[in-house]
């Protein structure tokens, strides 16, 4: 870490900070500039973020700021090849682009299994829908919850689809467990800590959702709580962040696809339909994501939006869907040459 | 609720929208302009967002504005009396401005203390302080958990300070309302509906921080989550939003304080450590917190800053805070002559 | 417009509120609900921003909601027909997917003859350099001003590429406009009205670059700026927007495309080098760009990065923009097939 | 400057970044750090900010960090006591708390000298009054100009408070210097750099506006540009900045205000009125812009709210002003013994 010293900072302030770092572990190197000091810690102490605060606490100090990334499993720094996620014969992180697709919500067996089977015929590979719901207000529906589990069961004895599901605390994970090849952690659970550790105790492969106003940085440390808690199957989901702009539900951060890429061996699946809220703009997100390298797609289907529990208005019909899929394919052709030709895409990096 | 046609939407279009709200329990108002046909939707559907996410889904139409407020129970419009907490011979509320002080985290029994004592005797009403701590990293210290809830319990014994802390989730409720008088909701979990459901199955009191993104609408649901669900007794933090702004920590939005006393009976307190991060600001925010009419302010208070686990930056020495008591209390004689002059402050409403 | 009424609003505040709304030309029409009285408002009164805010202004009105966009000649409700500006025989909107490349700033003859050769040969269309530069700082390099303008002619001399260039206030639009084909509106002059205006006497191309912090709403309002002061040939770029992340100089906001394609006939083009501000992100925001359906791409290239006065650090060097011309060439076939198959891509609406 | 290379960055890349250091006058210290290689620049080159985003670009480098602030001549670190501008008898940033009312537009005499007797007569001391108008929508009312000029002047003579109205570009800067004591830069024109400059060449007073979404550090760089262009008299004025939430028309950031009191030692004031957007929220805003310690306030007064031709729902009456006056009385008797006890309001530093 960079320690930047006050103006005027006596030297009985800057050789208490020297006596700090040692303290923490690191090695201190106090360069003297025309203006100020800075020292430079150089060293690998156990507690990092506490060292930094505390060091921030000390008297004369101006600002501290880190060198390294605070994430260490999941960062690429540490490991070049890109994580696999196998599901259902499936590789998200893979040479095949995986898309997810199904409802909002689980809202009834016919709703489920005709969403399922169309989505299946379209080419899916994963069918998502919730069955336990985390709403802003308490007057919207809330899931079928078990019985909605029991239902996506159904849909993939009848598809062969793989299924994906939220889990909203800590005490479901089982349960969800029980029904789910994929555990969904909502944007608004993204720190939910209790959460995220638990899943650390599974081998279930997780699909994190990034959280409306986090940054890059965060949302990777909440996939290291997995990771760290034991959980190597995690992949990561961009689906919106909160800005200023009212038009879109949200604005899909869509650089954040090659940004990940550059920072994390996780892989990174977009999603379109809550990033954007709106049926007609998902189309030409979806080509983008393809087109931005992303490892996959969720999108919503429902077989009539306008009768949805929820989201109606971001949900494709069916028939959209199937020609969302169609327009797609020239796209995924030549995402997979790309894939194919470097084990990772090349990087115009810095050197 | 309010719902605007495209241009050039259809008879057919019109009609269906009409019979659309006709099942949702509306009563359909429509009005033809020169340029586009807008329905106004009278009466007080069971499911109004379903409904309007419904509606927005069919055909022809452009978008759909909600009238009333989607909150009920925690408005002020059906409530103008506002509510006072009752906490350890204290209302929050009520005409006494009430100050939370303590340390981030609970550390030792010493730091502890030490602290309690000192904010005790400087005139704080209640103790602050975390036992479990939900952190960004992993490798961030991650709290005490029942030993720190055991030790704010001895910090009461000594001081008569009643206790606050934050619980993390449902399945904890019951361990953490053994030992603190209120029950916590950090920012972070200001959307983690299974808690806010399980809060509302005690009548201990609650405070609910505002979520780092979260609107005031949102942040209200969140409460309206907890009083539906059974207790009614809650109260709110603002504890700064997240924006582009990076000099302090949150921005702190302090406009929110008004803006609450106008749209909800509950009690709002403000949070300066959390929202600047920064020991220097606290003091210029707290006398403006009091100045704009917020119920109490929350302030952390370290014996050694430089020591802390966390938050030392934003940590006041106990000498700082009986101070910063000390400069406060002329500009709260000013806050209780203004509230006891009125049951709430005077509002320049456009009325 | 719709005006929604305060709970408990008096029939006096009602009338007088149809009376004000008459003032203004409008119809009023009000709504009895439950709870509150909603008045829609018919018309097209002259001044209806100035109407709106009077009307908010009245006793008892709780708010008030626009129906119609604030924008009419740049609005697609108005004109379905995409606009195609014409420049230098290519034209922007059209069935030809523009590229706009070079060097950030004009810095000296050899820079800027040299990129501008190389773009050329690697297929770029238009020349892009800044002569006069807004600078955050004013210790910052502030551009050659005419000397720059008569080298990027000289550079038009020499390869036959159109050139695009900034223009920072109303008092040089004439001098720019005697050697650039493209005026530039820069992000933080895009609410700068007094150009704007005058950019609406001359018959110039003008590209409008989106704020920093601007709404689509905002944006549109001031490329109407420009076409109600008499200049049709507008059209719009996104270069991102400001958010809370940090990593990303900026946060592209690609569904803009989409959206603008919805709400707009004036052409889109995206500019991912200011965007992220990393050279590393800039193909796959390209690549992605085409994808989501742009009109084209402008695209920041240095001879030597490390030496540029301005942006090196998301500048490509010639070599790698050939490289990304070359990525993007199938791309840029399917978009053309799109391009053709529909006069605009077409849009899967709430219809 | 601080530089934090790759990981696995060669050691030939290490020295090609100090040569480069040492052309732009810095002396490297290198840092060899367990996990990678950091280096210190100490010095004090010309072109700081070229010189950073030149090795920013450079082989192996990851990050740039700077250590000093980039403004010098506003900064505290160079000078400590308070700017204090002199206008019409009174000085902003002294021991006075200095109060600007008016209306948002001049409309007509009978509208300006009725709001300015009013404002007079409750306390104010300086009029503001809108004569150039930038206006979001070109359809808005967009100032009586040169006319709206000489009103003021006008109620300058009849009330002897001085004006205070916004310049809109550098062409117009003689013109409304005839009329004006203070001359306004807009929020929108912050970033504008040809005004900046030409301001810089008058000695007129400058109330410089916070840009919707700059930080704090854009904010002084822009004072910077006027203060080094030749004219040290400007004062900072915070109005609200923009965020996702749509509650208010802006949010206030209001710790924006001891910040600045660190950074900087020119006064700052505050506007309520455009950052609430919302009559109701002034008084207690205002209340809170005099504990922060604000310099001064800036409301806007218009005689009938409902009849303004801008910003009616954020105006207040007269008579509520002159309550508001009133009350802020006591506050301002705090402010004043604060001022005078300390040469600047006490800081809890870090020291």
């Amino acid at each position: 870490m960079i320690i930047s010293m006050r103006l005027g900072a006596t030297q009985k302030e800057i050789d208490h900070v020297c006596e700090r770092l040692q303290e923490f572990g690191y090695k201190a190197h106090p360069i003297f500039g025309v203006e100020r000091v800075v020292i430079g810690a150089v060293g690998s102490g156990e507690n990092k973020e506490q060292a930094m605060e505390s060091i921030e606490a000390a008297p004369g100090v101006d600002s501290v700021v880190a060198i390294s990334h605070p994430f260490k499993f999941v960062s690429r720094e540490g490991r070049a090849e890109k994580s696999v996620i196998r599901v259902n014969g499936h590789g998200i992180g893979g040479n095949e682009f995986i898309v997810f697709a199904g409802p909002c919500s689980v809202e009834s067996e016919s709703q489920l299994l005709e969403t399922a089977e169309a989505v299946h015929k379209a080419g899916a590979h994963i069918l998502r829908g919730g069955a336990f719901k985390p709403r802003t207000s308490p007057y919207d529906f809330q899931g079928l919850e078990e019985e909605g589990l029991k239902l996506l069961r159904k849909a993939k004895e009848r598809t062969g689809l793989a299924v994906c599901t939220e889990v909203m605390s800590a005490s479901e994970v089982d349960l969800v467990a029980e029904y789910a090849d994929i555990l969904q952690v909502g944007a608004r659970n993204m720190q939910n800590f209790n959460l995220l550790k638990r899943l650390g105790k599974t081998q279930r492969p997780v699909m994190l959702k990034r959280g409306m106003s986090s940054t890059i940085k965060e949302f990777l440390l909440s996939a290291e709580y997995i990771v760290t808690s034991g959980n190597p199957n995690v992949f990561l989901c961009e689906r919106g962040i909160r800005t200023f702009e009212t038009y879109t539900r949200n604005t899909l951060d869509l650089s954040a696809v090659p940004v990940l890429e550059e920072l994390t061996h996780l892989p990174i699946i977009v999603d379109p339909s809550h990033a954007t809220g709106k049926r007609s703009l998902v189309p030409a997100m979806s080509r983008a994501s393809v087109a931005a390298g992303a490892d996959g797609l969720m999108v919503e289907v429902h077989p009539n939006p306008e009768k949805a529990f929820s989201d109606g208005p971001q949900s494709l019909r069916p028939a959209d869907f199937a020609k969302l899929m169609q327009e797609l394919r020239p796209y995924i052709d030549l995402w997979k040459v790309a894939r194919t030709a470097a084990q990772r895409p090349a990087l115009v990096r810095n050197a």
